[in-house]
């Protein structure tokens, strides 16, 4: 059987076939193994963090990842942001009746190649098939729980005039992969996602610093639009410097060539992090010593004019206000 | 605006909107309300639980319910059924381009009612768009955590010959109920999902009995397919008999005209209980005093005979063995 049919989804047979050669192969692991309704996990002393996220990315597979690698990264990194420690992930899978089976054990390898390098386990899971033209090859959702038992970013609250804005890597990147692999614009493109889980570097940064005031990863919408969520929730102003911005020659020249701005564009596998001035220049350096954060930049800092605005300061020194995204830039991004 | 555009997926001002103008008008919580990658839930006493499940049931609207009001339950009664007390869900949306407003409205109040009803709280979210064509209207994931603080079923091991099958009502309702709206059969039909969040009752019986060997849920693939997995993974074997089934006139003859078996047809609103035969009039009492449980019967027994065998006695005595189901049934069901 080379292709996902209906009755995988049925919950008979071929479902049970489908799980035990296929997740519980690559996946299996004393919880998802209990085989129940629902799984228990044991005690977790510490807060717990719970975040989610459905992945609807097309095309499926792209340079630098694919859904799975996304599925994971995305969940891994969204708990790691607000200080905890990712311990346990859900996988629930809707697939297209059609879907190439070896295609879905690819994905498959990739979720458990990645839920290892993260140190998390996957816990419970789910399969629906949606026939042929009613959904599109593959969506997954994944819901993580961790527990924060270190230090965690301080909170909004904390930020202050002065605070600088770090960003761990190159801008856009995973933002014009997709693009480019959707529109076939160039084949030979160096043009790469940049997805990847950042809860180690994280961790790193949290135990280093007690001044983190924020992270966040600058997903859908981009750099612009976390920006402006920060500034939203905060009340407070910031100014980031266009000749900071570290974004990569192959970027720059595709989304000059589409007349995008990469400041709009999907990340996912950087995070931006608020800091203290005093505390900003080791950030930046144990970043910089990282694998994750070579490329990383300070690129603005926290001003004051009350007016809950984010500027952008260009080249030739014009102070412009950064505005939401409008409708959309390229949907199905994540 | 009245139907959901490619934009409200985008992650900027547009997704935004809905999210403040539905989700949090409906949803918000303290937890929700964070806003932040992930929700910080404070500490758990107690071993926790954890499950998943996508909702793809076509139609989204039926008779008994939606797709909301499925999404709750489901998640609900499979955290019950191994004894977690549900605390907390999230809840990840994957919209068709073109879905109106107004339908989306109305499952996200049922959402919001059910909640309720049962006691837990949505903390965290995901809106995502598709393309129209690329998906159905609306798929659901809700992903649920509980705690484990008072009793719970004893577990597959101690299941017994002699311990008594009990299902807490009717039989096959869902599913029939769903089959019925999609092929347009009869219109003024009295069929209705059993659709409910069964938490309520299931912590009154655990509470009353030391003695619940399991609980399931039977839903995809129906009484068989959950009393099969049972048997599976307890190395048991079981006997239900025909005559005692709980299957109401309106499942009996709508089956019977098109050559459905009930005992494969999904149920949402109903638990499997296996349970010591000391102990089983007195949790069939209990839930006969119950809203949830009024029909609930003695179905079967486990006996042994070394085969790891599901038989159906029939009502002129013949004693047929029961095959996993093959195919499918019905697609998206849930």
């Amino acid at each position: 059987m080379d292709f996902i049919q209906l009755s995988h989804g049925s919950g008979g047979e071929e479902t049970n076939k489908l799980i035990e050669e296929l997740f519980f192969k690559y996946l299996g692991n004393e919880f998802l193994l209990q085989k129940n309704d629902a799984t228990t996990l044991g005690k977790i002393s510490g807060e717990i963090a719970m975040t989610t996220d459905s992945f609807v990315v097309d095309p499926i597979f792209f340079n630098g990842g694919n859904i799975g690698k996304l599925s994971i990264c995305g969940t891994v990194n969204d708990l790691s942001v607000v200080g905890a420690i990712p311990l346990y992930l859900s996988l629930s899978l809707i697939i297209e009746e059609g879907l190439a089976i070896n295609e879905l054990e690819e994905i498959i390898k990739t979720i458990s190649h990645e839920a290892m390098k993260a140190n998390i386990k996957i816990v419970c899971g789910d399969t629906k098939v949606v026939e042929k033209g009613n959904g599109d090859k593959l969506f997954i959702n994944t819901t993580g729980i961790g527990v924060i038992s270190r230090n965690r970013p301080l909170g909004l609250r904390s930020i202050k005039v002065g605070d600088k804005i770090i960003i761990s890597g190159t801008i856009g990147e995973h933002g014009a992969a997709i693009m480019n692999e959707r529109n076939n614009l160039c084949e030979s493109s160096l043009l790469k996602s940049d997805c990847q889980s950042l809860n180690g570097i994280i961790e790193s940064i949290l135990n280093s610093s007690s001044e983190i005031k924020v992270m966040r990863d600058p997903t859908r919408g981009g750099v612009i639009t976390t920006l402006l969520e920060i500034i939203d929730a905060s009340n407070k102003e910031m100014l980031i410097y266009e000749d900071k911005l570290p974004i990569s020659a192959e970027v720059s020249e595709f989304s000059g060539l589409l007349g995008l701005n990469p400041l709009y564009m999907a990340n996912e596998g950087k995070v931006i992090i608020i800091v203290s001035n005093q505390h900003a220049i080791d950030v930046l350096n144990l970043l910089r010593n990282s694998q994750e954060g070579q490329e990383a930049t300070i690129i603005g800092e926290v001003i004051a004019d009350g007016k809950k605005n984010l500027y952008l300061e260009t080249i030739i020194g014009a102070k412009i206000k950064c505005f939401p995204m409008k409708g959309e830039q390229l949907p199905r991004i994540c």
